[in-house]
């Protein structure tokens, strides 16, 4: 059965006005889809991500953004199903496909879940520390990111269609930003189907989202320095599209994720017998065979020391010839096939460059073919001078294939390693803390991800080739020098930083957020008896003084054990750098401040759940008194329920000078 | 006399080998120097930086290259006469010279203790918190900064020949970079000096900078993904840099600082009478004049609500009719040249562009012309129908040349603003909060900084125009997408950021810091005995444990004053969600921790300067046991003297469950 593709622009699902592709089965080699996109406006798809969907996402907050991607995770993980049935043809097993339609729906949950953990519930974020530029404090600067104002276009490739969308749209919605979506056409029909789940779901504001089913026609002469592009796939075609002068001149965001070299690194200290030892062989052989050796961080490169060689070639060998290549709908199959009868021929071709220099030593590129679907067994090759066989650096065969190579030392396996002029992640199986600070010191600089693998993680590690949502995915240099995801990071691509100056009171009425310096306002009611709702930052408390006695101290140290010198003993404190005669215990200190600031009855205040940036910044001494100031700082609701503040708190002596300051944590009732 | 400019490349002062480049005096028109850079070997210089500069900066820790950068201020500082000398002929006068020269030797002061206060003496910077990634705790992530292996190639403008300069080599070398300085050839003499008494201070490690008098020749050709570029300057130079294929092939790290059509809002709320307004048209006027208006952040376009258009192009005038244009050596003059007559023909041409839809008010283009310098006079212009006056949104008149036009509203101006296309830096005059969050909201996403001025800030302030280092630098779009300093954002621009994955304990190994989860180890000896030096990330003081009674609750309530209900009222703390009964004050457990762990006697630890991410997991009731775990962290020599540490501390119950944890910051001798 043929689907015919739509495009789903400005609102509406749009079939080509003009001639369309086939799609073909990896299995069989029949057309399975039809795919096209002529006719499309793409001006006016690009004023309507940018007038209705970028509006509409810009007036939601974070928190509610969150919740969106939520419930779209939620309505691809409900309708899986049609998703696996039709990933088959893409060649696909079960578990590929379990990396990228449940992979992809996880990425939105962990998107939602950081976004409400990790970002105010407001439209704004605060970028770092306020920075005072006066010496008087009537002048200070503090970044800020807002959304970006255009919408992305993100350029998918084919191994991950469902995935690749979505790990891109995580950090896009989240940061209030549209986008407008090309799928590779090789899987495009997964991915409009994942695409149509999310539109059907009714979640979304219009404008939001759209899809272009076929080529992006004249989308990039719309492109503005509000908008970006985020390229995954071949290095030629980043490179081709980085280039349209529209990106220079408008300083269009471009950020690409390219095929690399990643390598695999045996240190010499995982011998045969060693837990590393194994863990490096299954490792490499199921880099090679999961989703068929198609995955931009497969490991393409196995580095093992020299003496090692011929050993880590048998126990692969060994381990490779396990694989049973097929239909994956076939019981007892491991590996299915390549997306493409195209892609098997691309992949046979660079084994015939590589195999000039780095020899096949396992497998036959012509083993698996059927004559119908793309089929391919794995493939080993080997060289044992690395440094005189260029291509195994530089030629990526998209398929279940890697080089075996030699290193002499620590260094040759980094130099080596950073040969392939930047990756997206390198694996080292390692047991050794100074072989991985020296590998992070040497070749850090060259990779996006730097997996550690040993048998303290055997059992709980993600393995190489797995990026994840809370870490930065992209490499630098021939991984295209992108980055993706990394939690709040990837959001923050979305966004432009701006460095505002003022005073900081009106720094603070702008950002919702009291600042240092800001005018305080004191009130009639103790801040405790308010409701989170009624919180407004820059709200103070004042409280009277109470003078710290040595008895205080005494008693305080008797009571809690804590006997320092600097408290307990006059002569050793007069010697003190810092002290120069007894002082009040920090502890102390704070818990004084409790004991003024605090209304005691039951009310809004359900808890005092932490504290941040506490420091002492002057001792107090015996006959010093103390007060307290108790700001409103910031609030963010968290439930329907309840919701953090957080409070500015200034300990002052009785000449005025700031002795402690903290930021004071609460849950309190909305 | 004419100073024959050179080359400093591969460690020596080279001259060029072939034709030189006249460069003219500003004022008289003669020609005070020629440069050239024929002959050099590029690929040399830059295998020079990244074998001999890169490797020696690396080899640094961040505090050690801190050191380095205020030394190479102070020698700036020491000989700054010559470079005031120098560059009467750039046209400048003294004041605009002072924010080149000790505004540049500033910034590198900036750095240096930024360097010192901001990051760890060491050579790895870590990159926000770690990341959980199994649920048992074994497998973990940090994302961590390392230096990019190539060098930096720096393009500079013409118009601060020092701070330009200066304020890209400050992140640079901190990050452990390498640079490559081409100077703009129109004050390339003034660069020289200035980079000559860096060299000859003699701090720098051989091949951390080169100096390209005349053209990068070949220089692109020799670019890796390991490598960047900053360039500051025209759009157009900018979008042709950026297209050599170089750049998008090997993924070249680009950033750009482009010319920007800065505007000033003057809000509804500043109207004449008001200090705001006032405020305004000085700014404006000062904006225009300081460096004859050679200055990419200076205020091109003047947005005021359009019934007061009239009285701020009367009040405009009037206070530029001040203006003393004329040899800045000469008394009383408070505006110099242009830099060169091309300069100012090319800002001529602009104004014969711009005046066709918004006519000259005030000033004439051909006022202050001697028929030798490049003087030039202020000129105004106004266009009352913005929206149809494209030209004054797009064309810059690169000198004291600014465009005055009337909005409707907030919003109108927040478009007018954002119809610039992105800009280095928008000003907003008004004393109202309300109007700073609507202009944010609307205009952030199109600007680098916003400045909010009023009379609150209005000594202290340092205006629309000061780029700070302390500020990030650069906007979005037309202003070249690119982003400078911001503190040690700007650093992290010359560092790859790479995800770490691994066992707690081998990444605590490789980071020289103790991560969550990581291998504890006990000793014979009190953590509180040991100097900083003999500290090691994971060295652990287990305590005894401690009960909690109601007694300690009550005695401890009544000794602070802290009576809330949650310690005190049995039944209302029943009542509590998250209590269920009466608990102990949070305080009381820091306060029984510390008696636990602290070691009284004299000795290293000099005091507990401070606490961070402090939280309460579980409440303690009457009844409870506390232990307590005491973990060296990290650490870092601050002083020759003393240093920080910083500990983890975990307060466990008698079934081991966490209860309260966070960071201890002590100060300890070396």
């Amino acid at each position: 059965m043929t689907t015919f593709l739509e495009n789903y622009a400005e609102g509406r699902w749009v079939k080509s006005a003009g001639g369309l592709s086939p799609i073909h089965s990896a299995l069989t080699g029949d057309v399975v889809a039809e795919t096209g996109s002529d006719g499309l406006d793409f001006g006016g798809m690009a004023e309507h991500a940018r007038r209705k969907g970028g509006k509409a996402l810009r007036a939601m907050t974070f928190h509610e953004r969150a919740v969106m991607l939520k419930a779209l995770g939620q309505a691809i993980m409900e309708r899986k199903e049609e998703l696996y049935d039709l990933s088959w043809d893409t060649g696909a097993t079960r578990t590929d496909s379990w990396i990228d339609i449940e992979g992809g729906a996880g990425t939105l949950f962990s998107y939602a879940s950081k976004g409400r953990r990790e970002l105010p519930n407001d439209r704004i974020l605060l970028d770092g520390d306020t920075e005072v530029l006066a010496r008087d404090g009537t002048f200070i600067g503090q970044h800020v990111y807002t959304s970006m104002q255009g919408f992305a276009l993100h350029i998918n490739a084919f191994n991950f269609p469902v995935w690749g969308m979505l790990e891109k749209l995580g950090p896009t919605l989240l940061a209030g930003v549209p986008a407008i979506v090309k799928p590779a056409s090789a899987t495009a029909y997964v991915a409009e189907a994942a695409f149509r789940i999310m539109i059907e779901s009714g979640v979304l504001p219009e404008g939001a989202l759209q899809f272009i089913a076929g080529m992006p026609g004249d989308l990039f002469d719309h492109l503005t320095g509000q908008d970006s592009v985020a390229f995954t796939g071949s290095a030629n075609t980043a490179a081709k599209l980085q280039q349209v002068p529209v990106i220079a001149r408008e300083a269009v965001r471009f950020t690409a994720e390219r095929d690399s070299l990643n390598a695999s690194i045996l240190a010499p200290d995982a011998a045969p017998g060693t837990p590393e030892f194994d863990l490096f062989v299954k490792e490499v052989a199921r880099e090679m065979t999961v989703k068929a050796g198609q995955k931009c961080t497969a490991i393409r490169r196995a580095l093992v020391p020299a003496g090692l060689i011929d050993a880590v070639q048998e126990a692969l060998s060994a381990r490779l010839a396990k694989t049973v290549v097929g239909d994956p709908r076939t019981e007892g199959v491991t590996m299915g096939a390549l997306v493409s009868r195209a892609q098997r021929d691309d992949v046979r071709a660079k084994i015939a460059e590589l195999s000039a220099v780095a020899p096949v030593v396992y497998g036959d590129p012509n083993a698996a073919d059927d004559g119908k679907g793309a089929f391919f067994a794995p493939v080993l090759m080997r060289t044992d001078d690395p440094w005189k066989a260029d291509a195994i650096h530089e030629v990526e065969a998209f398929g279940p294939v890697a080089t075996l190579m030699p290193y002499a030392d620590l260094a040759d396996a980094a130099a080596l390693a950073n040969h392939g002029k930047g990756s997206l992640a390198v694996s080292v199986f390692t047991h050794d803390g100074a072989t991985a600070r020296e590998l992070l010191l040497e070749s850090g600089a060259f990779h996006g991800r730097m997996a550690f693998l040993n048998r303290e993680s055997a059992k709980s590690s993600t393995g190489h080739g797995s990026p994840l949502p809370v870490l930065v995915h992209g490499g630098p240099g021939r991984a295209g020098g992108g980055e993706e995801m990394g939690g709040i990071r990837g959001v923050k691509h979305y966004m432009q930083r701006t460095a505002l100056q003022g005073d900081p009171g009106l720094l603070s009425k702008a950002l919702g957020e009291y600042l240092p310096g800001a005018p305080m306002q004191e009130g009639p009611v103790h801040p405790f008896r308010l409701r989170l709702g009624e919180l407004e930052p820059g709200y103070t408390l004042k409280t009277g003084s109470r003078t710290i006695t040595l008895e205080d101290i005494e008693h305080f140290a008797a009571f809690t054990g804590d006997n320092f010198y600097a408290h307990m003993d006059e002569e050793a404190a007069k010697a003190s750098p810092i002290f120069g005669g007894r002082v009040a215990h920090g502890y102390l200190i704070l818990s004084f401040a409790a004991g003024l600031f605090v209304d005691a009855p039951p009310g809004p205040v359900l808890a005092n759940y932490g504290l941040e940036h506490l420091r002492f910044v002057k001792p107090m001494k015996p006959g010093d008194s103390m007060k307290v100031s108790l700001t409103v700082k910031s609030k963010s609701q968290r439930s329907p329920e309840m919701g953090e503040a957080r409070w500015a708190v200034r300990v002052t002596n009785q000449d005025d000078e700031l002795c402690a300051t903290y930021d004071l944590l609460t849950m309190n009732a909305v």
